[in-house]
């Protein structure tokens, strides 16, 4: 237990059911309290139990790599002269909270509701980064849609789920401060430490403000993806379309010229059959004639099929 | 009836229309509870009948086979020295509640709302496995909906009817909490027991912002999957016109091919003609002539086809 | 004129002009309420003239063959001796409420509230079949959705325009409702017709939460629908696929035996020839040896075919 | 300037900016109030400066045959003495609510607050109109919808654009009329005139409600018209599928002829064929065997193709 | 250091550091301010620290040719007798406001919210032309839309991702406004001044309601967009099932042209076998019966293929 100035801090990283039922005995801690601290997932949330203030504060960290958003959780308790911090994550720099409270004995000199303003400005503060991360996803996500990733589907999806959990954990906070500033003059809260938490308010409504209209932006984009996906579905008939239009065209032209081909074949036929009485076997120019006959005929068929567009 | 130190606790099981009368007459129940635990039916509400609390709850249960929620109604009358319990359904367990309060005489001796406090937490914890079973179904839709399964339409949107009846089912609590918190200092309700009953309003809050979450989420996943299935429609095209085009490919190299190995055959037809006089037949070359013939004209089309691409 | 002990109830149906005039004059209306009550399409209010309530309510009938919710308009002036009516629909069962007041002569004493109170529950209990029939139809078009039938689009959209209708005329009632209890300090009402109007407003809540839900599941489902359609479309075109395939492998098919029956032709052909000098025709194994070639050929472009598929 | 009894009333239409100057100099009309008269485009408002009191109000008129809501804008200054009215379109009709006022000046001894709902009353009558004009085209586009016309689109698109625009116009007259509420004791306004003034309220009120309900069922009616598109769209599909079945059933049927046809022409080819020793030649039965023989061969692939469903 | 009758005013764009301690140091300004100040990105609000206001405010421009809205930050501190504004863009023209009030001595006699008005009147007013500039390009968007542009899917989305954006930037401006207006009273704001506020609200109020309209207007544009592409692609099918029908119906009467043409062959290949015994053969009119078979042969196909609409 670290002490300040008659002020003791006692921050505990996954303690057991033992220590935190010693902890509740000394420093007469409440029941409910002390059953949320044990068993986590809370919402965040402020609490007066006489003069000790029970707060549980969600913060998260942005894991860029497969895009989550982790929580957290924070409980807190803030007496006139003990702070006990409970984590069960790394997240938050509760060293740097305390430093901070360190070198400003005047703040600390301001009561519990300076200790639980560090402390909720530094988890405010690490929003920022889940934030920024949040935005620069997004950014990328635009520019994957336009391209026409087709995996672009569940990355929007996941991490609109992301965002939505990240302002069920953030908008409770406004609640929160505007708890507190309902009991400012009831609970006599210095004027200056007001401020200091009316900055820290400030910032979770921008990042709450920030985080709707991320939710927005993954929505836009969920419907502009189907409408791309549509769109490509066009360019996909379109050149279905013209694949079919040519090789029907080949086609023809390739039945077309059987055909032209073939035509003469039906002369040939014609004076090659064995009847005695044929004339044109016995005439000198018989031959020529069946020949000028078959180019005749297949070149009428040309000209045919190609006034009719068949070749 | 069972006593507990001057304090009555009756629980009825799917009573009659007789067995309501004579507790009516007996702890003098207000006629218009009396009609709404009689039809049943009701939104989660509490009202007042002099120093008697009238409550409706409604108990869910997740039926995960079906992925149904399943939900009782539970009609609760605390008067100063008395509960009674109406229900129609198994939910909620309400032997733990009495033995919690057995267990806990000083929470007994804070009256009335005590009782309600202890029934509503037992009420408020049962609706968490059901919160559990939404999530777990969800997880599971969004595995299904990304390998494509069609019956996922269906799934999805049964799960979103669930939500929104369960979402009907626990919103009212937030207001009847709210409506409790008004009447403390009114009915001097005792400070620990309005922690106790904040605690469970906590619960509740968090429950509603995680079923509207899963609305969302469903929301979301019903969005996802229609693009998913135009996705899968333009790769469903793709393949369609991959096997026109290969199938007209084919059938274009078939055509050719018979056209070719035809061609010779209008030089044979026309040496087979019966002419007398055609030079060629009597050419002692003729006949080397006539195959040479044949093989320069379907070598013609050959290459003739081979440049068009037709083969 | 009905007189109840010292009260008179005056119910009109269809009034005349004249009627509403001579109605005015007797019982001192104020003119804006006459004006109402003449021109109607109000939506439900409440409005204080002096001691004289004016109430505007839109019962409802659900006609469950075309599907559409049918509104009356209820026009009710009461004053403390007085009660009137104007209707110009069949509906609310006018008779029961006043039956109901007869009975209960200690309801009547509590004043023009009292009235009030006897018809909102009549008009409100009136909702609970229509609740009902929109509900159902809901559950058969869930069935008719998934179960394929075009038909269900216009359902949708029709069903979701008489949902908005039903939300639009009893959403003001929770208004109403409101209005009257912010006054029954100031117009002393009595608490026990407080517990009754509460009672009705808790109906009224229950019927506006529903409605919600119904115009939620019918959005879910209009999204559901043109999901379904997409499916459907899905499977034509895998359909139209497998069609074209299967019909060009026939069309292949055909055309290779065409080739094939048609190769031995060239042979045919060659010695079909009339060359002076053309050793095989001399041969004694001639007519043998090109029935063998002609099998050959065929036989060649069987296996060439075969290979390539095509057969 | 028309005066009556001491009340002096200036209409003015399109002023000039002197003529407007020379006004507020006259009247002492406050320069925020001028500005806003001069330079327009000015949501609807209400202020008071000093004893004088300025709205703004945005009157409508529907042109049906364009489908368009045309938005005036009229300034009102309406101090003890005297009411100016500032108009730049022809709506609303001022000249029937100065008669309405001379006809009854009792409404105009209740104060300036007369004049106002006067004026007020006239402008949300003639919004009337344009919400039966919005809901009639509505009505249609609902037909033309189901017609399957694809001239649709935009005009839903066209028609949600104008009710947004006029619930615009309309929804802050709600807020207006809550202000007066407010003033309503402070400015010691008649309780007659309240009561006419919530008879307007409760108009403008209705009109904002239907807009709403308009805005919804337009929003229903472009998406119930993307899944009629898809449905159009799968009606095309199937009828595509249908005709290239049917085309390449003839296309088989053809090619299928066309073999049968040939194959008796290889027989004729075989005994054309010159070879010296071909004993059938010789037969005396040689020709009907061969002519049994092309019957035969055609008739074996009339029935297999028969068998195959190739003809 | 400007001086105007007592009152200093200064302007800063982009300061150093420590120009802003020394600022801080000489004008006593907050800690917290000073630290908003130097790292920006916050949304717009009003703090007060003793008897210095401190605001920050969101000045936007318009880019119309990448149609994107550019946004400054300013800060602002109002003293009895200073007034410090710190930029770090262009806009807003803070040249004018100076100009303004130096022309206006008894404005700033009103004090430092005086300052705040003029200032707050400018940055508002500059919203009006990208408001402009939105709605002209959401007007051209529309016509892009309708005439069937591929590109509008991006605009559309861009476009309202700077209309949310904006929605940010214009929205906090309101309950700015309303804090402002809560503190009349208690902070003695001159009526006057209260009016001119009163006047920006209003202005900054209509810019809000037509940012929303903005944002609804793009989201139906977004969705008819996807209704269009879907139409068009209907058209695509049925151009590509025409396409396919003409191609296939000019397949089909080749593939009958060379049937017919062909059939004759048939009994030319006849006629030319070699057999002894062929009656025909030695018939005078052998030969014109032969050529009759034929014709006969070729217009029984021609008609059977006629009929069955073949040709
Ligand atoms: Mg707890
Ligand atoms: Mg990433
Ligand atoms: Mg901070
Ligand atoms: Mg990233
Ligand atoms: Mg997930
Ligand atoms: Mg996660
Ligand atoms: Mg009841
Ligand atoms: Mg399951
Ligand atoms: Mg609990
Ligand atoms: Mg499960
Ligand atoms: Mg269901
Ligand atoms: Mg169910
Ligand atoms: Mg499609
Ligand atoms: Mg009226
Ligand atoms: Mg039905
Ligand atoms: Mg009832
Ligand atoms: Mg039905
Ligand atoms: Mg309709
Ligand atoms: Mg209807
Ligand atoms: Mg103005
Ligand atoms: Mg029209
Ligand atoms: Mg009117
Ligand atoms: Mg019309
Ligand atoms: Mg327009
Ligand atoms: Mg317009
Ligand atoms: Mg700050
Ligand atoms: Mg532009
Ligand atoms: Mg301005
Ligand atoms: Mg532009
Ligand atoms: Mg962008
Ligand atoms: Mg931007």
């Amino acid at each position: 237990m670290a002490k300040h100035g008659g002020f003791g801090w006692i921050g505990l990283y996954r303690p057991t059911d033992a220590e935190l039922d010693v902890l509740a005995a000394e420093f007469d801690l409440h029941p409910l309290a002390i059953e949320d601290a044990r068993k986590g997932h809370q919402r965040a949330k402020l609490e007066r139990y006489g003069d000790t203030l029970f707060v549980v504060l969600r913060p998260a960290r942005y894991l860029d790599d497969v895009e989550e958003v982790e929580f957290g959780e924070l409980h807190l308790f803030v007496g006139p002269h003990f702070a006990i911090t409970i984590r069960r994550a790394e997240s938050p720099n509760l060293a740097r909270v305390r430093r901070r409270l360190e070198a400003h004995p005047e703040l600390l000199a301001k009561g519990p509701e300076a200790v639980l303003y560090a402390v909720l400005d530094e988890v405010v503060d690490e929003y920022s980064p889940v934030d920024a991360g949040l935005e620069n996803d997004i950014d990328e996500i635009e520019e994957q849609l336009f391209s026409g990733d087709p995996q672009v589907t569940r990355r929007i999806y996941d991490l609109a789920s992301e965002v939505m959990e990240f302002q069920r954990a953030t908008r409770p906070l406004v609640g929160m401060f505007d708890a507190l500033e309902r009991g400012f003059e009831k609970y006599a809260v210095d004027l200056e430490l007001q401020r200091y938490l009316r900055d820290v308010k400030d910032h979770v409504i921008r990042i709450v403000e920030r985080g709707e209209s991320f939710r927005q932006l993954l929505q836009n984009a969920l419907q502009v993806h189907a409408t791309l996906v549509t769109q490509r579905q066009n360019e996909e008939m379109k050149r279905l379309g013209e694949t079919t239009l040519s090789q029907s065209e080949q086609s023809k032209k390739i039945a077309s010229w059987a055909a032209i081909i073939f035509a003469p074949t039906l002369i040939a036929g014609i004076y090659g059959m064995n009847f005695d009485f044929m004339p044109e076997l016995g005439w000198v120019a018989g031959y020529p004639f069946a020949l000028a006959l078959m180019t005749a005929f297949a070149t009428s068929l040309y000209v045919i099929f190609k006034r009719r567009n068949w070749l």
